[in-house]
């Protein structure tokens, strides 16, 4: 029978404390959203009573209609010397409305004298108390124990009692928390051992990366009986990071036999850690285990003969398993079926042996080259195989655009566009304001367009994002744009390359357009 | 008694084998002198039988006056049904030169079978006649036992046999391989102290980090027992990489009392870890353990309180003990005390009750709610605090900047740039092209500054990041513009925020010269 392990995925709230990560409420509901549709049980969003954003995150997440995950709201237990009632950051968790709480209390007696400056009664009192006052308004309480492992090491009988006052008062989870992330794998699972025998309690496991050994830490305690497991899904964290449940979720499923999320589900492992990128705006490390572009990559000669003799010589899952794909780096055999399946979404018919499938491919790869992906911008894919397809012929062309950016700049603009299009043979100039040079063309060209195609009022766009592909060149490097639309019906993403970031946006600007006018079949009115 | 655990960095080696990664001999040359500067023993350089420029590596670094690092050759163990003295490769190896080599050979009867396709019998003399070939040249002998533990698990029998060839033979140290990457901590510590405890010879580790748990696996080996460790600096290797040595020797000498390289040489470990990231043309990742520049940054209030309160709060290790540095990150969650802490470094005398400090933090919100973002940006936060201060005055104004983008282009730019800035009491108008409207800016700012600041001229950007930050306005949103810059010597990063990508662009690109100006002390030559 499988072991069930449940996650807690913290990429909202630990996550956003990593240098460079900065959520928008926006990027968080889309977060959420991302989880819920891998399956992952609990997210841990924020925590409302450090943060206003985090309460207007939990008060729009409300209309959600997720299928998997639960919400989680995090904060501290009580304030030393007054009642849970009279404490602004308790009262604030509760109006995040979570049928589940986190709250981390101190385990480490150092931080009580140290940080609190309070007895050890009235820390064990501020546990109890408010895990209860939690626990009477029929919430799940997660009690994170807050360098529970340091604690331990300096002073067991004050780490045990915070967890007693903790499960005494009700806590569901006693999460054991490696704050400082230098613990060892023995300890972890000596300790842990220890903890899961004396509570008769579901007990947890948080841990942090400064050992560089934070994936490894959350499984000893796994092995060692822990059920919950809390990470963040590509181990965004303070200093040096958190354990990175993008690993240790297929660690564990694939390698323990433990369920932690769908088994159908794990294929979906490294879409979704390409798009949490996305949306945190970083790089997706290639070698990241699973989900990395290289972690099936071969470059030896001899791993790649071995690797297609048998697979399991030099590969320790098939990469499938997890959505990934096998590359060899000095060879062309990579990805015809995954193309393959893409394109029989807009062209049942094709096969793997018909003409136009080389022709696709060959045009991927070059597109690739030039420092296209399509991975996040599906409209932008679909038009590219359509019009290699011959299923569409092209809705307008650019004569040209002019832009103009100036500082000091006029009152209400720094950037003036004027461009000439081509629909059939009609031709219509416009020109657009802005606030930068892309919210100038984007006006310009609707404005030279909804003469021929009316419903072009009707969308708008809700994401651009930008991103440098090639730093070593600075300001000369070339960079990818991703622009994200919708007509309140569908949304939809487009791509440019370009080294000028100006042409990128054109590129992927105008693609949103033509996307649009495809999906509606709409002919001009000439 | 210090225990020392011998380190045997395979950067030239396995490391060379990862996607992206590709050395010349100067660059070869270059990482063996940083690894014997900081105190590695042994360095394997290549495998001079499959790579003709390893030959000549090994040619030039015997003029090399290494003070502490000994090189190694790798090679296979001789192909089956030929003689060692006919087998090409095994005499390549000797060529190199070194008085240590390193042979690979099967451990798993599934490669005998299916990759080698020869007998068990035969697979045996091939390591035992290979090993004793060395030997009988006076070689130091350090046998990979490729795959052992998968081959362990499925042949206890077939693996050990494998090693009792190479013991037999005279091999100095057995090299325990988990060439797939896939083994667990536990599996790793009990097959590595049954090994130790069957044989008289030094045990070593070699593991793949495809479970994300490399590091972990090695310092489990070492409790087993193990006192060799290969890995790769900075985790560089074929999928998800080798185990990263810049981590793990820390782990065993901070917090395992072993000896890896001279104590005092661990405050070197951040410098040659930038070093190498350098020479590999790599960008270190920021959250790297011990040596990543987010390896000790604070950012969230809390931490950032405690750790001046008592470092050992929020802290592993102190981050002095590996060269590396504490950095308050400056963010919405940053409290006063950190800020306060920054500011220290540039005005020593303030205090936490000096007006100065709430005119900063005030000014320092405004510009949040603007969305600078100040953690990524040290040079930007220092201009803004010095200003403040008066510590500095204007080393330029801008009059204006006008940038022309057109479509279709010129053939050799995209973008024009005309500008004037005023010095003094002089003015200098310049123009620049560019791919682009930020290239095109950034020439004709040079341009026009060189003649005032020659030493303009001897720095350049080496990054380029543009983030958006409220995508919901989409293409009129603010958009935050970090760029990094370097003089050979350090780094410096400067943000800019507009709804104006050009003008984002335009505030980080003139801060990263005025910093480089005020670093110098300048005075402008009118």
């Amino acid at each position: 029978m499988l072991r069930r392990v449940e996650i807690l995925d913290s990429t909202l709230r630990d996550g956003a404390q990593g240098e460079g990560i900065s959520f928008s409420v926006e990027d968080k509901l889309a977060v959420t959203r991302l989880l819920d549709n891998l399956g992952v049980p609990y997210v841990e969003a924020g925590n409302p009573g450090s943060n206003p954003k985090d309460l207007e995150f939990f008060r729009r997440a409300a209309g959600l209609e997720l299928k998997n995950t639960r919400l989680v709201a995090f904060g501290s237990t009580r304030r030393k010397g007054i009642s849970v009632e009279e404490d602004l950051n308790v009262q604030a968790l509760l109006t995040a409305g979570t049928d589940t709480v986190a709250l981390f209390g101190k385990c480490w007696d150092l931080h009580v004298r140290d940080i609190l400056r309070t007895s050890e009664q009235e820390n064990f009192n501020m546990i109890a108390d408010t895990v209860a006052f939690f626990k009477s308004k029929s919430k799940r309480v997660i009690f994170d124990a807050e360098h529970f492992f340091d604690g331990y090491k300096a002073n067991t009988v004050f780490a045990m009692t915070a967890l007693e006052a903790a499960a005494n008062a009700g806590a569901d989870v006693l999460t054991l928390c490696d704050t400082n992330g230098g613990t060892f794998p023995r300890e972890i699972y000596d300790i842990t051992g220890e903890v899961c025998r004396r509570f008769d309690v579901a007990v947890g496991i948080h841990v942090h990366n400064d050992g560089g050994m934070a994936v490894a830490n959350s499984i000893m305690a796994v092995e060692a009986g822990a059920s919950h497991v809390q990470g963040t899904y590509l181990g965004f964290g303070e200093r040096s990071g958190n354990a990175n449940l993008s690993t240790i979720i297929p660690n564990l499923q694939l390698k323990l036999g433990c369920s932690c999320i769908p088994n159908g589900n794990l294929a979906l492992l490294t879409s979704t850690a390409r798009s949490m990128a996305e949306i945190a705006n970083v790089r997706l490390g290639r070698g990241e285990p699973y989900v990395g572009s290289s972690a099936f990559a071969h470059k030896a000669g001899m791993h790649a003969d071995g690797v297609l003799k048998n697979s399991s010589t030099f590969e320790h899952i098939s990469p499938k398993t997890v959505g990934n794909e096998r590359r060899f780096l000095m060879s062309e055999i990579s990805g015809r079926t995954a193309v393959l399946e893409k394109i029989k979404l807009y062209c049942p018919n094709i096969t793997k042996t018909s003409p136009e499938l080389s022709d696709i491919i060959e045009q991927l790869k070059q597109m690739e080259l030039e420092g296209y992906q399509y991975e996040g911008a599906d409209a932008s894919f679909e038009l590219l195989v359509r019009k290699k397809l011959g299923q569409i012929k092209p809705f307008f062309e650019l004569g040209y655009y002019r832009i103009t950016g100036e500082k000091p700049y006029a009152p209400h603009h720094s950037a003036v566009a004027t461009l000439k299009v081509h629909v059939g043979d009609k031709a219509q100039t416009a020109a657009g304001e802005g606030n930068g040079p892309v919210n100038a063309l984007d006006t310009a060209l609707r404005s030279a367009l909804c003469g021929f195609y009316p419903s072009l009022s009707d969308f708008h766009l809700v994401d651009y994002k930008v991103r440098v592909m090639d730093s070593k060149q600075a300001t000369a490097a070339r960079v990818r744009v991703l622009i994200t639309s919708t007509d309140g019906v569908s949304e939809w993403t487009t791509v440019g390359v370009s080294s000028d970031v100006i042409e990128a946006s054109w590129l992927a600007l105008s693609e949103s357009m033509e996307y649009k006018l495809v999906r509606e079949n709409t002919t001009p009115q000439l």
